[in-house]
C-alpha cells in the first residue's frame, strides 16, 4: 500500500468515520504513529481535517476498543504498544502496553495544538511494514462475529418503529420480554418458570446489586453473603459496594463445599454460587450436593443466588438441573444474562425469583423507586430476537465454535509439566495452574511483553494471603488464528517458567 | 362500526399485533368487555385465535400502557375502569379503576380456560357505544407525540448497524456520547463541561443511587443527605434504599432555605436540591442563594447534588446559571436526564462531576465493578440524536407546546377561591394548594371517580405529619383535548370542595 494515509475523500466514497479509523489504523500498523505517541486532541484533529469532532471521537473510541489507542484517566490519548512478532525484541518494551481496564476512567486528551501538525504530517507518509496487534485472552468476552446481524438489525429496527411511550418501562420489565425470557429458560435450561417470575436486569452486575439491596430491605439490615473462594472478584466487590458483607466459602473440584457452609458458626443470609461451572476453577456441583445446599438454605432461611453465567455452553453433556428447578422451599434465585450468550454490550440480564412472597416484595420495593434500568427499546429488541429464534440459533452455532476452541486449548496446553489445565468442561475459559507465584509472575510478565492478555488466578481469591498461582484464559473473544497464536505464546511461557 | 371485532385477518392485512390491539380496544370502548372483566390468559387467547402467545402478550401490554387493561401483582389481567363522560353515573364505580402504580409488580393472568370462550364470544359481537378513556395527569410524563420519529428510527438503525463489541461499554459511558452530552450542556445550559466530566447513567434514579453509593465509598460510611421538604419522594426513597440517611430541609417560595442548612447542628454530607424549579412547589433559587449554598458546601465539605430535571422548560425567561457553573470549590454534581426532554422510556441520563479527584475516584470505584448499565446501542443512538440536532429541535418544539399547555392550565385553574396555583414558571407540572386535607380528599376522590389521575401534594412530604393539602398536575403527557377535559373536571372538583 502506497501514498498518504489520512486524506478524507468527500466524493461519495466511504463514510468519514470509516475513513478516519482506517487511516489512523494504517498509520499505527505502518509505523507512522508509534507506541506512546500522544494523539492530537479530538478538537484539533477535527479542525485540521475539516471533519466533525464527533467523527474523530468515534474513531478514537473504536481504535481504543480495538487496542490501537490508549485512553487513560488524566492523560492524553496515546498510541498503544502493539506487541511485535519478535518476542525477544518486545521484552524491552514490557513496561508499556497494558490494556484499558475497567475502573480506569477513559478521558479524552486535552487540546495540544503543537502536536496536531506533527501527527497529521506523519500520517501523510506512505505506509511501512505491519506489526501484530495484541491478543486479548482476558476471560469474559464472548465471540460476537457469528451474531446474525440481519436479525440483530431487524430486531432493533422493529423496536425503534414502535410508538414511543412517555413513561418508564414497568419495574420488573416489559411483559413481552419477561414472557420470552421465561419461554427461553423453559426450553434452553429446563427451568419451569413463568413470565411473572422474571425480573429484567441491566446485566449480572445490576442483578447482584439489586439482590444485595433487596436482601437488606427484607432483613431490615445489611445482609451477610457467602461467596465462593476462589470466585468471581467483580461479583464479590459489587455485593460489598452495595452494602453487603461477604464471607468466603471454599470450593473443591465439584464446586462450593456445602459442608463448609454448615460449619459456619453463624449462617450467612445468602450464598452466591456458580454450580453449573464454578468460576473460575470449573467444578460442576453434583445433584446430591445441590439438594444438600437447598436443604441447608431451607433450614437456615438463607437465600441462594445461583449465577448461571455460562450453562448454555457445556462441552461434555447437558447441564445438571438448575438449583431453581430443584428448589421447593422458595430459596433459590437464578441470575442469568445475555452477556455470554450474545454480548455484554447489551447490559441485559434477568433474575428468576422463587415462590417467596417476602422476597418478591423486597425486589418490588427496590424497583418501585429505582425503576427498571433497561431501556424500553432494548427490551422490545431483545424480545424480538428471542421470539425469532435467532438467539437459539446463535447459541447452537457458538456452542460448536467454542467446542472447537476448547479443542485448540487442549491441543496446545494439555499435559504441560507442573501446569495442570482445568475449567474446560464448559464455558468460554480455561485455567492453567502453576507450581508457585514466581512461575506465575514470570509467565504473566512474558505474556504481557508479548502482547497476550490473560488474568492472574490470584485475582480470584476471596481471602487475602490465599492467592493461588496460575492464569485464567478466555478463548471466545478472538479469532481462531489469534487464539492459536496466543496459545503458542502461553505454551512457550509456561514451559520457560517450568 | 358493525360486525365482529376480533377476527384475525391473515390475508396481507395489518400485522396481527395491530389487529389484536385494535380489536380488543374496540371491544372495551364498545362495551363488549366491561370494567373489571377478567381477560383470558395470554396462552388461552393465543390458542383460541391461532396466533402466537407473544403477540397476545404484546397487545395486552400495549393496552395496559394505554390504560385499557390493568395488570396487577398476583391477579389476572382485567379490563380497566374507564371513566364515563357522565360524572354522576361514574361515582358508583369509584372503587375500581386506579392506575397501575410503580411498585406494583405487573403479572399476567393465570390460564383460565373457562373465560376464554366467553370473552372471545363477546368480542365477536358488534360494537356498541363509546366510553371515554381515563385522563392521566400524573406528573413526570412528557409529551412524546412530537418526537421526530424519522430521526429516532434512523439513530437506532445507525446504532444497530455498527460492529457489535464483545465487552461492556466503558464505565463512565462511551466517549462519543459523553462528548455529545457535554456539547449539549454547553450550548443548551451554559455549563462549561468537557466529555471527561460526564458520567452516562440509566436515568436520574440510577444517578442518585450511584451518588449515594459513591459518597459511601468516599466517606467510608453511609452518607447523611439533606433533601428538600416537600420534595421528590421517589428520589428520597432511592437515596435511602441505597444506604443513605436523609434529613429534611425546608423550602420557601425561592427553593431550599440555605439558612436552615447552616443551622443544622451536624452538617449533612450532601444535600439534594432542585434550584431551577423546586419540585414540586416551583421556586427558583436566586443567584445570591446559589452562591450562599456553594459557600456552605465549601465550608462544611458537603456535596451538592443539583437535580436539574426540567431546566430546558423555563416559561418566564432563561434559567439561572446551574450550581455546577458557579461552583469553584469542586462541590456541585449536576444530575440531568433525557426523561423530560425525550422520554423516561430511554432510561438515560448523566452526571456532570466537578473538579474533585476524590469524588471522581469514588464514582470510578463504583462503576468499575457495577459496569455502565446503559447499553452500547442506546449510547450510540443517543449520540446520533444529539449530533443530528434532533434533540435540540425537539426541545424547541415542546417548549412552545408546553407554554401553550401552561396557558390552558392558567385559563382553567387560576384564581379559584382558596386554591392558589403555583409551580408554573417552568417545567411540565402545576400545583393547586387546597385549604385543608378534607378538601384534598374530596377533590382526589372525585377526580379518581371521574378517571382523572393526579398526585396528592401530601405524597411529597419528607416529614411525617407535615403533609400539605393540595394536588400536583402533570400537563405534558396527554393531548390538548384531554388536558382541557381534565382541567375542567379538576376545576369543578376544586369548586365543589371549596
Amino acid at each position: 500500500m502506497d501514498g498518504p494515509i489520512l486524506v478524507i475523500d468527500r466524493g461519495g466514497g466511504l463514510p468519514i468515520g470509516v475513513q478516519l479509523v482506517d487511516g489512523l489504523r494504517r498509520g499505527i500498523l505502518g509505523g507512522a504513529l508509534r507506541a506512546g505517541d500522544q494523539m492530537p486532541s479530538t478538537r484539533g484533529l477535527a479542525s485540521e481535517l475539516g471533519v466533525s469532532r464527533s467523527a474523530v471521537v468515534g474513531a478514537y473510541e473504536q481504535l481504543a476498543g480495538e487496542g490501537y489507542l490508549e485512553m487513560r484517566q488524566g492523560a492524553p490519548t496515546r498510541v498503544a504498544d502493539l506487541a511485535p512478532h519478535d518476542a525477544a525484541a518486545s521484552v524491552a518494551t514490557a513496561a508499556v502496553g497494558t490494556a484499558v481496564t475497567p475502573g480506569v476512567r477513559p478521558q479524552e486528551g486535552r487540546p495540544d495544538v503543537r502536536r496536531v501538525s506533527r501527527v497529521t504530517e506523519r500520517l501523510a507518509r506512505p505506509v511501512g511494514e505491519r506489526v501484530a496487534p495484541r491478543i486479548d485472552l482476558l476471560p469474559g468476552r464472548p465471540s460476537t462475529s457469528r451474531i446474525d446481524t440481519r436479525a440483530w438489525r431487524s430486531a432493533w429496527r422493529e423496536a425503534a418503529a414502535r410508538d414511543i411511550p412517555s413513561e418508564s418501562p414497568r419495574p420488573f420489565g416489559m411483559p413481552r420480554l419477561r414472557e420470552e425470557i421465561a419461554d427461553h429458560l423453559r426450553m434452553a435450561r429446563g427451568v419451569a418458570c413463568e413470565a411473572d417470575d422474571i425480573v429484567v436486569t441491566a446485566g449480572t452486575s445490576e442483578a447482584l446489586s439489586l439482590s444485595a439491596s433487596a436482601l437488606a430491605v427484607a432483613l431490615g439490615r445489611p445482609p451477610v453473603i457467602a461467596v465462593e473462594h476462589p470466585g468471581y472478584p467483580s461479583a464479590r466487590r459489587t455485593l460489598e459496594l452495595h452494602g453487603a458483607s461477604t464471607v468466603p466459602v471454599p470450593v473443591d473440584g465439584d464446586g462450593v463445599v456445602v459442608e463448609a457452609l454448615r460449619r459456619m458458626p453463624r449462617p450467612p443470609d445468602a450464598v452466591m454460587v456458580t454450580p453449573s461451572h464454578q468460576y473460575p476453577l470449573g467444578g460442576r456441583l453434583p445433584v446430591a450436593a445441590r439438594l444438600e445446599l437447598l436443604e441447608w438454605a431451607r433450614e437456615t432461611g438463607a437465600i441462594v443466588l445461583e449465577d448461571d453465567y455460562d450453562s448454555e455452553y457445556r462441552h461434555l453433556g447437558p447441564p445438571l438441573p438448575a438449583l431453581a428447578s430443584l428448589d421447593e422451599a422458595g430459596r433459590a434465585v437464578l441470575v442469568g444474562s445475555f452477556s455470554k450468550v450474545l454480548t455484554p454490550w447489551l447490559r441485559l440480564g434477568y433474575l428468576v425469583l422463587p415462590d417467596n412472597a417476602e422476597l418478591r416484595d423486597a425486589y418490588a420495593t427496590m424497583r418501585a423507586d429505582d425503576r427498571c434500568p433497561v431501556p424500553g427499546v432494548e427490551q422490545d429488541a431483545m424480545a424480538a430476537m428471542l421470539a425469532s429464534g435467532s438467539v437459539r440459533r446463535h447459541i447452537a452455532g457458538t456452542r460448536r465454535d467454542y467446542a472447537h476452541r476448547r479443542k485448540l486449548v487442549l491441543d496446545a496446553l494439555d499435559g504441560l509439566p507442573g501446569a495442570p489445565l482445568s475449567g474446560l468442561d464448559g464455558g468460554l475459559h480455561a485455567v492453567v495452574r502453576l507450581p508457585d507465584h514466581a512461575a506465575s509472575a514470570a509467565v504473566l510478565a512474558r505474556l504481557e511483553a508479548e502482547g497476550v492478555a490473560v488474568a492472574p488466578l490470584a485475582d480470584y481469591s476471596a481471602v487475602p494471603g490465599q492467592e493461588e498461582p496460575g492464569i485464567v484464559i478466555g478463548y471466545a473473544g478472538v479469532s481462531d488464528t489469534q487464539l492459536v497464536e496466543g496459545l503458542q505464546r502461553i505454551r512457550a511461557a509456561v514451559l520457560a517458567a517450568g
